[in-house]
């Protein structure tokens, strides 16, 4: 069945407190519709960041319930459909991103979107690729502000969360209450200015609830490559828990020593930056798909 | 000029105190023959780690003297070939690499190359994507060693070093001294389990003297992307610098703002990591080449 869920139902933090904004069956497919990062209040040059309200920052539409999901369980979200509107903003300044510390106050400005292209200035037009930014499921407990990425997904800017993708989400609560959120026209890996092409739009997702797999963290499979994806406040940290993610996803479904899984690693499989300007940062350890299907590694 | 440089002539560090191995020209091409990380010392299953003489790991053959490269300029390296041996030798172990810590004792295997692909076990062959580990140039001061990366190289095990690659070094001292070794069949970013595939053969390079560009780190042009390369005991910090490299290169040649520059680079550029295993960590920021052609930025 296919649901359809307007961005009037949205949220600023993913917790099991919030009532529940659809219910869907393990299977459904569901058309969300978001807002952009700054809650669509930036639309022209001559409305400033300073005059925003910061309080509504990185909406998420949702949550959605989705049947059977139970705590322990993995909820796989494949992404069918991502359309973007027509314009989209690009932000940093001061004290923001990697680059904050060049600059005094805040920028803003908003890019049109054309024949499938950003027109950055009368030299660049950079080829839009759909993302994003922000989805994950409650967390056990308490409030996680949908600006922080984590082991319930969130704020990952992971570039990888496109069009044909599938993300692997740990549950932590009946109905896993799914939402999504901050979609970037386009993002290089990093993010480094503190921001993508942020823009409004809707994606297309079809929900299945997955017994087989054990997950801590999120998982992201992509039509070439399978990534484990973790956020710590330093990319060292980061980097260690996705490679040991992975590691874990190994010795479950096969008999590799550790020695072997360690050098197959090295060898076939690229750490990398997800996001480095969100309060945590993001990285993942990629292997192409070939080499986890060599294995029989299938959930 | 084609020169030819011997694998005897290897040191394991960068300064300027060694002997000379090679004087050549600005413009000159040198085939230079290498030993592996481990020189040479595992040839089979039954070398072991544990008895191996760890003073003579990271040899780099060289130094060569370049003719007309004073402090303050920049070496072009260009890679025109690599040649690989048809073995190589894999290794981790206990508190080596990301997953050191799940490890007991040195693990290593040799493994052959046959058709271009690696041979990792019944399950698995891997292309091979040979690139240099260690290539560097002398400190203005002192002696770093082979093993640990720096705004000289060194020890960068950068991915994007490959054939066809152009490799810029800021130069320290008169004639540069460069010096390289460590070639990798293949080596996934990250380096995780703490090698590549080591592998012993020769690389023949063409060096030029570039005085219109300056530089405080190591940058990389491949034939699709430009990166800076950065190092520090952090992933975090090694970011930033890499970044801020990149910044620096296009204020120097374009008229962009810095909030241009941060918002172009967070759509249009991604950092990557190349290492996360050596003494200090190495990432990159990496662009198309068609941004930098759309700014005319040439060197």
């Amino acid at each position: 069945m296919i649901h359809k869920l307007s961005k009037e139902n949205h949220i600023f933090s993913f917790s099991k407190d919030y009532k529940t904004a659809l219910f869907v069956k393990d299977g459904d497919e569901i058309e969300i519709e978001t807002l952009d990062c700054f809650s669509n209040q930036i639309q022209t040059n001559e409305d400033k960041l300073e005059q925003m309200d910061w309080n509504k920052v990185n909406p998420a539409t949702g949550p959605i319930y989705v049947e059977g999901a139970k705590e322990g369980d993995v909820l796989e979200v494949t992404i069918k459909n991502i359309e973007i509107a027509d314009k989209g903003v690009v932000a940093t300044g001061k004290d923001l991103g990697v680059l904050g510390d060049l600059m005094d106050g805040l920028y803003s400005r908003v890019v049109n979107i054309k024949d499938g292209k950003i027109i950055f200035d009368e030299k660049i037009s950079i080829p839009i690729k759909p993302m994003i930014g922000v989805i994950g499921v409650s967390p056990r407990e308490g409030n996680i502000n949908c600006g922080t990425p984590g082991s319930h997904g969130g704020n990952m800017d992971t570039s990888l969360i496109g069009e044909g993708s599938k993300l692997y989400l740990p549950v932590f609560v009946e109905g896993a209450l799914l939402a999504l959120g901050d979609l970037h026209a386009v993002m290089g890996d990093g993010e480094v200015g503190v921001s993508g092409v942020e823009a409004a739009g809707s994606v297309t997702v079809e929900v299945r609830v997955v017994k087989n797999l054990k997950l801590v963290n999120p998982l992201v499979k992509t039509p070439e490559v399978t990534a484990t994806i973790a956020s710590d406040e330093s990319l060292d940290k980061a980097v260690k828990i996705a490679v040991h993610d992975m590691a874990n996803l190994f010795q479950s479904f096969t008999k590799l020593s550790i020695e072997e899984i360690a050098t197959l690693f090295s060898i076939a499989g690229n750490v990398q930056i997800s996001q480095v300007v969100d309060p945590l940062k993001t990285a993942r350890f990629s292997l192409p798909n070939w080499v986890l299907d060599s294995y029989n590694i299938v959930f």
